[in-house]
């Protein structure tokens, strides 16, 4: 073996968060851990991991109060030293050595620590009570998520890169989009394309169940096909397995052509939806999109630093009324859901929901704002794109021309 | 609207578990109820609420130790009653009044209840808990899995029609296979003829922070990359957050391709490598695919009804040794892996595993075995097939030839 042949363990060029990155992260955990009185957090979960490791090679990263966080690594610790920049990073040959690797770092075993327990499953939480029996656990998930919903400039510039990839992608959806195809087939032809430019593939998603394999690619009645997802689409899919998503239905003209695509880049995602059809759309649909566009404007007018989660879905909910789509607005009938975006980052399903609730938006949130509407019988129609909260209001992420595109 | 404008909500063609299939399932899980003094198991999580209701919509699945099982569906309920063959399938408003509706139909709040506590986060766990406060719950996932484990026959025609999405696109994989193609740009070829072919895309996994796409297309050195997943094979992935399979490495001449797949349809997944290279492969590789052509046949030769997993782990060892290969077989270095397969169905890592473990096989039972070495420098290389245990042996189900498809 000479070193030309070996393959490099990380992807030359990849996005490395930097140590100073990582460092903010942490020290911002800590500041909620002294505020919560709790000694350590412990954390696992892969995209936790992610945001304040570098790296998902399989750990444990325990993270003081104060002082120096330790990734403690089963499988594969060459491999995290080259991935995360983090300084302590150990060897754990077993998962029985955790207790006397910690007590021998940090000189104690600590009493309080946070978990993530919105996602841990019971059994793993078990068998840590049994591993450090001592310590009372308190949930830390909800905080890493709330921490998480504010972005560094450097993650602002990973979703911007993630961005990039759908906007690329959109441009060459129309020379992909035929009538007679099916839409399983047309799916796989834009996946090609945005594999060829480096999508990442994997979906991460928080909540229990939750599911997404690139997004919805849903054609004329396919988009008014509700499902188990708390999305406002979701498509029949190729069977009751996975329930969401393109079928075998062969795509016609005047069909609107919903491509909602979340693309994955050095592990940040963004969210974006752009329309296309086969030969002109009927002018029913022609003024569903045109009122997505003005709930959008509303809705980005009404993201201000500052502003409650609630004025920015007021506001959308205020256009899609006025322009006599209340019913049809983010589903219809039974399916409609009481939100018109989400938070975006390592997770499709991060903070803030843009909903009824009081949060308020920040400076670095990163959310994607999707007005759909759902015209039974026609098909769905919107557009969606993923944006930064600035001091200054929202800034658009995704860049991709808003005009439908018909095509032949 | 009319009915010829709307979208099934149903793909048609789709094959649905019939309700002698459910009520088989159901029955089993019922005995083990029984057994354990459970009054019910309350379930919840994906893979089980289609493997027992034949339907993923947002359920809660309550199965009583005897009587009729109720499907509580929070949404949607009309696309539930379409996919499933259950015959008692209610609305549920809200999960609130689960409790409520539980005692309408069986009279009284059951007092043990089994949980999926393998797959359960714990704050869901919590919300039960208070939701239904004189109950005491125990782990029920154990079972499920276990129960899972032996396939019906009609089960097995589902694997063997996801086994023909693979071997039909494994045939293709000459036309697609190009020197100086990425590994990730050949990647979004191949999964373009899988979507194609109806692969439905999303891989479902049981254990916390498991993560696949598609399998592991990997070429030369990169066979070699080991990762925070504990399989043989992993690859270096695009960048560190998902850090495994395909990267932007170019295919060279001599290399071996692991096509290393999963082809998911009506819900069922199989599991199967074959070899590929441009131009022809040195002696030591095509020494090791001998090896691991015989390691197939004398794990298989082991792989009786009645058998331990241990005796055909350990004849799956004895053969790699024999071959000279122990220390590159299923991995190399801190990369080995201790088992030579794994069951699969609905989720990719199900039981048996191909382990020390004294699980013995029984018919009805299927499992990929994979063979695999690792020569470092080199790349990777090996077999996988699915196979279903019956009365007589282990029969395969992936038919592709096993020669190495080589191109150029």
């Amino acid at each position: 073996m000479t070193a030309a042949q070996a393959a490099p363990l990380v992807q030359p060029g990849a996005a490395l968060a930097t140590a100073e990155e990582l460092a903010g992260r942490i020290a911002g955990l800590q500041a909620g851990l002294a505020a919560r009185g709790l000694d350590a957090a412990l954390l696992l979960q892969n995209a936790d991991l992610f945001y304040y490791a570098g790296t998902v090679q399989q750990s444990y990263l325990y993270v003081p109060a104060e002082g120096e966080a330790t990734l403690f690594v089963r499988k594969v610790a060459e491999r995290a030293r080259l991935e995360s920049a983090l300084a302590a990073i150990v060897d754990l040959p077993s998962a029985g050595e955790l207790p006397g690797l910690i007590a021998e770092r940090y000189g104690a075993l600590p009493g309080r620590v946070g978990l993530e327990l919105d996602v841990l499953p019971v059994t793993r939480f078990r068998r840590l009570e049994e591993l450090l029996p001592g310590t009372c656990f308190e949930d830390v998930g909800r905080d890493v998520v709330r921490q998480r919903a504010v972005k560094s400039a450097w993650e602002v510039e990973r979703i911007r890169a993630a961005a990039a990839v759908a906007d690329d992608v959109s441009r060459v959806v129309p020379e992909l989009l035929e009538e007679g195809l099916t839409e399983v087939e047309f799916a796989g032809r834009v996946e090609a394309e945005a594999r060829r430019r480096g999508h990442e593939g994997y979906i991460r998603m928080r909540g229990f169940n939750q599911e997404m394999f690139y997004g919805q690619l849903l054609i004329g009645p396919s988009g008014c096909v509700p499902s188990y997802l708390d999305t406002p689409l979701a498509g029949t899919g190729l069977s009751p397995s996975i329930a969401q998503g393109a079928s075998f239905r062969r795509i016609g003209r005047g069909e609107p052509v919903v491509f909602d695509f979340v693309p994955v880049r050095d592990g940040y995602l963004a969210d974006f939806t752009r329309m296309y059809s086969v030969g002109p759309l009927s002018a029913e649909l022609l003024h569903a999109y045109d009122a997505a566009l003005r709930v959008q404007d509303a809705a980005i007018t009404a993201a201000r630093p500052g502003a409650a989660c609630r004025a920015v879905w007021d506001a959308a909910r205020q256009a899609a009324a006025d322009a006599g789509l209340a019913g049809n607005f983010m589903g219809h009938g039974a399916g409609q859901v009481p939100y018109v975006g989400h938070g975006i980052g390592i997770e499709l399903d991060e903070l803030p929901v843009l909903n009824g609730s009081d949060l308020e938006l920040e400076p670095g949130m990163v959310f994607a704002l999707e007005p759909k509407f759902v015209l039974p019988g026609a098909g769905a129609i919107g557009v969606e794109n993923t944006w930064v909260v600035t001091g200054d209001g929202a800034q658009r992420l995704t860049l991709a021309d808003e005009a439908i595109g018909i095509v032949g």
